[in-house]
């Protein structure tokens, strides 16, 4: 039998980790979280396989590879992917200004937690803390992680608007801002942005056009 | 020596193909037309190839394949590729409701014009008539035209923005609009539809998404 229901909370107040393992107790469900789960690593690490291989058809074998983080599931599984594929591309977590858990973890070598889970444009990139299973990955893998502000999410939306024709959301938008606005917080010249994902309501990307395009 | 500038002229009211035949004798360039030109042709159906490459990955070798179609450069070359790569796929150009020269030239079989060249959102694909190259080809290949309302294509537009997460200009949202709208125009169960270009400006990108999307 197939159950399908989706349970909402609060971000602020609710603890969405427990919920799930509550709901997992109850019903007898097995629960995949979203970044701390080795499958859903070596899938987001396909975008890894891919990065590599468009580089090696363009010759590049040294560059930064900026990626949206939230919990890590996607930078970590890239980190992995490229260190088998391509060693000489480095990976560098990007988060939203106010909440960098991932780049204060980095720095501190140990598990930081943001202060706060809301009041973020970019918020399908805000998590508590990277994963149990991400961080050591991007601890051996990641150079240091970088940080912006929404107005440059804002800014890099209404560009790849205007330039890529693509949509994509604040928090899909970071890697991109970081690689156009902060030029001097990377290595080398060469630098790979992912943008990822596209769900940003009709409403704010109209507003993001129209304060920024 | 490299001469570029842009020479703008008014479409209600003027000629460009005078205007660049003047500018060519005067010059002394060489004229490249928009879509009435071999090699314009051959590069815009190099979309034909891909298409036929990704048809023959999912086993579709018998579709309907809807083109945003102005003067016929896109329309003709596509039709090439695929009589060449994928003869079951038949190409149907799509336009603009009272722009529909095409499909009026291809229902009489000789150069129909357009009464008019403004008025129309979708104005990258508003020609005065197909080309001397092009109706030939579309003639020989292609089924009848399909035409949708302007409000069709910012519906399309709308949808291409929610469920693509990619930006097209009306022009380029008709063979959507169709697909999406027109399904009983349509043979067979299978419709291939081109999405090009996205040049819309971030005003009336906002206008389709505010009352579209």
């Amino acid at each position: 039998m197939l159950f399908r229901s989706v349970v909402l909370y609060d971000r602020a107040t609710g603890d969405r980790d427990a919920i799930g393992a509550q709901l997992a107790a109850e019903r007898g469900l097995t629960l995949i979280k979203p970044y701390d789960e080795p499958q859903v690593i070596a899938g987001q690490g396909t975008c890894g396989l891919e990065i590599a291989e468009q580089a090696a058809e363009l010759g590049v074998d040294r560059a930064e590879v900026l990626i949206p983080c939230g919990g890590g599931g996607l930078t970590s599984g890239v980190a992995l992917a490229l260190e088998a594929k391509a060693p000489g591309l480095r990976v560098r977590p990007v988060e939203p200004e106010g909440f960098d858990d991932v780049a204060r973890s980095l720095q501190s070598g140990r598990i930081e937690k943001n202060d706060r889970l809301t009041g973020s444009l970019c918020d399908a990139i805000i998590t508590p803390s990277p994963g149990d299973l991400t961080f050591p990955i991007m601890q051996r893998l990641c150079g240091p992680g970088l940080v912006v502000t929404e107005e440059e999410a804002l800014r890099a939306m209404a560009l790849a608007f205007t330039r890529l024709k693509i949509v994509i959301e604040p928090g899909g938008a970071v890697a991109l801002a970081a690689a156009l606005f902060h030029p001097a917080d990377t290595a080398g010249d060469t630098v790979i942005a992912v943008a990822s994902g596209g769900n940003a309501d009709s409403g704010l990307f109209r507003q993001a056009l129209e304060t920024h395009a």
